[in-house]
């Protein structure tokens, strides 16, 4: 059975590891992050694995199977946060994993396939602005040259930092893993967002994770006095921003069958005064579904608008397109060990979309994926707010835990203990 | 008559002063600015002008008249700019004043009633957060304790400005005129919008300055993860100031005959990412009309429009009035004697309403008042490209001129020179 105290007992350990009183600071390659990394491994080792760090800085523990020639199970998630985040987001779904094979020891369940237990690093964006770096490194997705130029907030290059943690960023590339290496590889982590918790349910099985494309638009006008020049000879720019912002949740709204969102998240203005009629406005565009066919049509749709605008309001608009990363949809196998796992165990749940990334689509490019989602309190994340009752974790535990079991497959001959695999 | 190369050799002598390589900075109260003050008093000197400084600052040189128990009447306007200004805004009224004093020199024409030029102190809120300093001491209509906490940009206080321009500010209200000082008050101003411009008509007579009725707001939603937070479980604060923004056009579009706009000239946001729905916007909302009962419905309406909003969108909306001004109509009689002017000189004008504040608003509160605006080529002021052509600013000087004699009355028995006062 997954043990509740010691569920517990491993949340508070690791929970203390960059805490702060604006919530928890564990960015990727800090000194924090290393201490929570070097804990794990210490855990992993003392429940007899074997534990190696890879040249992107990924832990990789492995649970041996008794057929070693097999392609591994993959489990995990990251241990970084972002600035003030909380304790749920990554790190649940490193311990979820950890606590599985103690289960699995607990209760001498061995498996044919092997288990490997991942610790991703640098899955937030938060210190380069580059997220999943260790998974995208993993899945052979990024060449060193992709994030040679990266620096962090404090202008320290990706070069440094690897090498104060004591990795040599010239050998990123060694991280990739061959092929066949794994067989699975499925994730549990928080939602992070309302959903789940709306519909009071415990496990949301995502089937697609909606990688954002991305824009930043620049509306030019033209700036003027706000007392003096007349409404109708007026090439606002902050009004050709606001129009962007509604029609583009009109249009996403449209689309909401599809999962598809859009959001206008930021915006900058010049001059910015109180008398003066907003003369440029930029705004930054993230678009996301799992469905390309959708996230196209909002893209395709920004692009008419913006073409209107430009003519209605005789406003100068450039838009850049920063990124456009195709949907990944969850191997529809994976899918389905999930959700026999719920049945039988008599556990909500629905299908549900990532809006957010994961590592898990990066791994998408080595074998099938899957991932399940816990509960988002108040839908709250990368924030000190951020939780999820334990029990909710105890129960995406062991919706993972019979996944692990069906797809590495116990070994009955070399069953030692009397409880069920299920 | 009206000397074209006096008045350009003026301009370009005094657009020296605080000229730089972005534009015109001579901030109220500054060195900058006493040197331009200096020259005027040596100007107005030379032209047997007597004059003084008063307590807030402001520069009034007397014309006397045939009658100097008359009270005078006032022209001028002020010397200050704001950051990176142009040479016309301010600069062209107070110079005017001095070409018609020296014309009248020329002409040996004597007025009964004394003339009074002012070059106003601290007309630009540029310095200090808050306009028209010297000409609201003037009018008695701000108390030393009004602005006794005003600091500057850099921190130092009103009080410290005060005393290194040789001023004591606790004698501020000394500046205050007495009770039937003036018999009119007239302003020339480049027109800071597009109207004459773009009619290419030379003159527009002011009937109504709209000071401004401002509000910040701020919009408070629910900062949420851009990719898993579905359309309609958002609580966008963007979404709101963006309708705001829009809402607030369209009705200042259905008052624009009353010369009413409306402006948000400002937007900040929080936490203000690429992935994150916005949870928290203030706005800056300038609304103006010469038009009481225009601007109050636009008021009315915003403030519906927040209530439909706060229910719509579930946003917590918080409207704070910063100030509401009532607009100033000119005199009708001054506006007469502009206009009369006009059409003996054949020259061309329109009604036009003040979207800035100015001056004159305040000495409305002393005596019967008028301005004219000269055109403001593309409607540009307060920049460095602001621009009069020379032959706009020679007309204006002459219906100001023109005025001027209306009202001061010509001494016809002192009468030396050939001229007509006409």
């Amino acid at each position: 059975m997954v043990e509740v105290h010691r569920v517990k007992q491993t949340m508070d350990e690791i929970g203390k590891i960059g805490s702060t009183d604006r919530g928890m600071k564990r960015l990727a390659f800090s000194r924090e992050e290393k201490q929570a990394t070097d804990y794990f491994t210490a855990q992993c080792e003392a429940a007899g694995l074997s534990v190696r760090m890879d040249a992107a800085g990924n832990v990789i523990a492995r649970r041996q199977g008794t057929c070693p020639e097999l392609p591994a199970i993959g489990i995990g998630s990251h241990l970084d946060t972002v600035y003030e985040g909380g304790k749920y987001d990554g790190t649940i779904g490193v311990l979820a994993a950890l606590e599985i094979v103690r289960d699995l020891n607990d209760r001498h369940i061995q498996t044919k396939h092997p288990i490997d237990i991942f610790a991703f690093a640098c899955e937030e964006s938060a210190r380069f602005g580059f997220s999943q770096i260790g998974s995208k490194a993993l899945a052979g997705l990024i060449k060193q040259k992709d994030i040679a130029s990266l620096t962090d907030k404090e202008g320290r290059t990706i070069q440094s930092v690897f090498a104060e943690r004591g990795l040599d960023f010239s050998r990123l590339e060694e991280a990739r893993l061959p092929e066949h290496a794994l067989a699975a590889f499925m994730e549990m982590h928080i939602e992070q967002g309302p959903i789940l918790d709306g519909k009071n349910l415990p496990i949301g099985v995502v089937n697609g994770i909606a990688a954002p494309t991305r824009f930043t638009i620049c509306v030019k006008g033209h700036a003027a006095h706000s007392g003096s020049t007349p409404m109708n000879q007026r090439q606002d720019a902050l009004i050709g921003a606001a129009e962007i912002t509604i029609e583009l949740e009109k249009e996403a709204r449209r689309e909401m069958e599809h999962g598809t969102v859009a959001t206008v998240g930021d915006i900058e203005i010049a001059p910015g005064a109180m008398n003066v009629v907003p003369g440029e406005t930029h705004l930054k565009v993230d678009i996301r579904s799992i469905s390309r066919a959708s996230k196209d049509r909002v893209v395709q749709f920004l692009d008419t608008f913006l073409d209107h605008l430009r003519a209605a309001r005789h406003l100068h608009i450039d838009c850049t397109l920063l990124s456009d990363e195709p949907p990944v949809r969850m191997d529809a196998g994976v899918i389905q060990t999930f959700e026999n796992a719920c049945r039988e165990k008599k556990i909500g749940f629905i299908r549900i979309p990532s809006g957010a990334g994961h590592d898990t689509m990066n791994m998408a490019a080595l074998c099938p994926v899957g991932m399940i989602f816990v509960p988002s309190t108040g839908g709250i994340s990368h924030h000190p707010d951020e939780h999820t009752d334990l029990p909710q974790i105890i129960t995406g535990i062991e919706v993972l835990e019979a996944a692990v079991l069906d797809r590495a497959v116990v070994d009955i001959s070399k069953k030692a203990g009397t409880g069920n695999a299920q």
